[in-house]
């Protein structure tokens, strides 16, 4: 069983080092040492509120460059990974250098992508500063930048030399990143930890001031999954749960020139796959409630009408996640009891799940 | 002791699947039966020439389209890695999907590179159609673009899921291309094949005829190289020689205007090396006269002087394999036997080399 420490935990799987927890910044000095030259990519608002936190920390680091790419999900293109592997050669990296990828999923996506490219690989260390960044984004080697409006067509699985979790970084996470980010955290204790779906309890995120406790809890969830099954090809599916639905909402959002957070989308997602889950495998109705209620507690519903439930259901058949025309879908068996691979649910029953949502109606 | 065979060998390493021999392609049918939906990369010269050869031997190979670039090294950019993947996406390529790369190593380079990062890993059969990718190219995992004029710096290590070498495809390659790939099938009898050494005898290429077993033995002998180093971290680098002053050759007659392939750089590179063997690891004189003798039954030497010596210093300044200032050498303590790693040649001693070549001089 997984303890829960106040100190930083340090966890050693056979190829990635990760440290989690208050502290974790200066526990990590010593993974430094051992490069004479150290590149930090990062965007303009980390720049602003997180570089000197880094630094203060660990001044020793070896600092020999700094990239630069706007904040947002854009960033994630080719045009920026051009810019980066330019910049990296400008600068002088070698196959000895390392690559710190400073900020939330965006620069560990393109950061970790362009330098697992560069010169056939250039070791790279996640460093996330947001919620979701800590507790999904750095972890699991899932590599890429956008392409032809496809997210991640192109990128790899490669993993980190290590991955630093503090959470001294929240400490300017804007409200909406922090709501981000627990809707993954709730989706981890729904999938897999009834124990953290007891931690987080019955309230507003913005009541919790065991953080600490729950990045570390929600960030080992993950690396125990991703550990057993690093490219996708069985448990590591149950990660979706929320996100099929979820994944078809933040595109409809995205496309009408009135983008929610990744968070928002998931945590709308859930409340729909959690009712599918009642109706394909049997989770009973009372487990239901009590996962909407929580959800409505920290997310305002969405205000999506019937009228845009066609267009969502398009958005959904884009899914990576389809086989033979066929979507598979990750449900709750219980509270944190994820199965994936449940295939044969009836559109209608997907859009049924989206007029539950939009009519905010009771289980029965 | 590995022996040759007439039919074609079949070659399991844990990851890759070999084929070598005549008959290679008809072997290999099974192989594609399990993908729906294939792809071919090639280039123009390569579809003149080589498409049918394939479909004809397989028929059966359900092919959902093809993507062509422009034959040369100067395919090997990002504008043409970009042309691939739009491709890829444009012709529903999906991870369940196999990309064939037919062709030399400009397309086995770019297309496993490509394959390996879309959707985050597409599979990938390298089908090698000249002597150089059948021998060297196509095997090992080494794939990568060209960017801002350094060769190679953006790629990955990759293995294919297969490497079909069959020398049927050599029947309509030109004889400058053939004399390209026997540099390298003459290096790896150098380097570590004594026996291949004695088969390829003291004539002119032009006269072999057992290019079956020759092709076999050369690939074999890289395959057992890569297998027990893939990224290059020691005994790997012994394939190397000949390379250093090589790649400076290479690049020299690129910038000017006038380039040679690269077998010809390779050949005058093996003569330079040899010479500095023979002052830095023993090699006999005798040796380096026989080694001398038969590159000069097979390639006329380049005709730079004394003047381009300096441009040709500054080249090799350039080389991925200089640690710390220091170029690290691939060189021959005997014949069919390489050392890795030696430093500290005296530039001196480089100068003397190419001097040693631009004058033909004998070994004292």
């Amino acid at each position: 069983m997984f303890i829960i420490m106040n100190s930083p935990f340090i966890f050693d799987t056979k190829t990635v080092n990760y440290i989690i927890g208050d502290g974790a910044l200066q526990q990590a000095e010593k993974l430094f040492a051992q490069y004479s030259s150290v590149f930090i990519l990062m965007d303009e608002n980390v720049e602003k509120y997180c570089l000197d936190v880094l630094m203060n920390a660990l001044p020793d680091i070896k600092v020999r460059g700094y990239i630069k790419i706007p904040a947002g999900e854009s960033s994630k293109s080719i045009e920026h990974a051009i810019h980066i592997w330019e910049s990296l050669t400008n600068l002088g990296a070698s196959r000895d250098s390392l690559l710190i990828n400073l900020g939330g999923g965006v620069v560990s996506d393109i950061g970790g992508f362009c330098a697992s490219t560069f010169k056939r690989g250039l070791k790279f260390i996640n460093i996330p500063t947001t919620l979701l960044a800590q507790v999904d984004a750095s972890i699991g080697g899932k590599t890429g930048i956008d392409f032809l409006s496809y997210k991640n067509q192109v990128g790899l699985f490669v993993d980190p030399k290590a991955v630093i979790i503090d959470p001294v970084f929240l400490k300017t996470l804007e409200y909406k990143y922090w709501q981000s980010g627990f809707a993954e955290v709730t989706k981890h204790a729904l999938i897999m930890d009834k124990e953290l779906w007891k931690m987080l309890g019955n309230r507003r995120f913005t009541e919790i001031e065991e953080w600490n406790s729950i990045i570390q809890r929600s960030a080992k969830d993950k690396i125990d999954i991703v550990r057993y099954d690093k490219t996708e090809a069985g448990i590591r599916k149950i990660l979706n749960f929320g996100h099929t639905v979820g994944h078809a909402i933040e595109t409809f959002y995205l496309k009408s020139g009135n983008p929610i957070t990744h968070g928002q989308a998931v945590a709308a997602g859930i409340i729909c796959e959690t009712w599918i889950s009642s109706k394909m495998v049997e989770l009973e109705c009372e487990n239901v409630e009590e996962v909407i209620n929580r959800i409505d507690l920290n997310f305002d519903r969405l205000q999506f009408t019937e009228n845009d439930i066609s267009e969502l259901m398009k958005e959904m058949r884009q899914d990576k996640k389809i086989v033979d025309g066929d979507i598979k879908f990750s449900l709750l068996r219980k509270l944190g009891k994820a199965v994936h691979d449940i295939g044969n649910v009836d559109s209608e029953l997907i859009r049924d799940s989206l007029l539950f949502y939009i009519n905010n109606k009771k289980c029965n």
